[in-house]
């Protein structure tokens, strides 16, 4: 494994960190400066409307994200991946928690200081239909 | 704007093109062979899977599928786009035509013959609530 692939799987893993802990200045830190994110039902959003989201989120719920990398590609200054999420999100007033799946397409781009920042993420996550007993 | 930009341009015209007539062949020849498509509630499906797919729904339904370019970066051998996209689909056996808005973001691969074929195409469209009268 080269690494470039070696550096975007580590990325990768300090993003779900950062979405797991509400850590937001560590995420932005990942971030390009015209880092664009998306999910149904959504429009691209930058750091000026993701941000206050993802805190009010975390000021919500618990949230648990499982990503699992099923594809990772490097092409000179550029990678993309693709990974299989599960999100779980449990309302800290009480109440149901709620479960998501689907899969997540990410871009990422090489910075002159070798860095790599995360500058596009398209997910699908949608509710899991619960079985109920 | 740069020739590379122009061909993605054109790519994406031809592609949506392919998509609205039904031409599997026309849309198979845009595409990597290693290429995969995404959508809400999908797994990840290359051509073995989304070529039988097309040819089913273009069987079932007349397809519009009208895809306004917002976004495109090239970077060197890869580029990337967002579009924002709006589908209907009208049944042919008769019913109501269904619609969809989303957007999506495609990545698209340089060939060594230096044609752009898409690699990856992931979208959030999803079910458009009617308003009734």
């Amino acid at each position: 494994m080269g690494s470039d692939e070696q550096a975007i799987r580590e990325l990768h893993l300090t993003w779900i960190d950062a979405v797991n802990t509400g850590d937001l200045v560590g995420l932005v830190s990942l971030t390009a400066d015209d880092v664009m994110l998306l999910g149904p039902g959504e429009m691209p959003s930058g750091r000026d409307i993701f941000s206050p989201r993802f805190s009010a989120a975390h000021e919500q719920a618990r949230i648990n994200c499982i990503s699992e990398l099923q594809d990772v590609v490097v092409v000179a200054e550029v990678a993309y991946t693709l990974s299989r999420d599960t999100l779980s999100v449990t309302p800290r007033a009480g109440g149901e928690e709620m479960q998501f799946a689907g899969y997540r397409s990410t871009i990422y781009r090489k910075q002159p200081d070798s860095r790599w920042l995360l500058a596009r993420d398209i997910h699908t996550l949608s509710p899991v239909a619960k079985v109920r007993g």
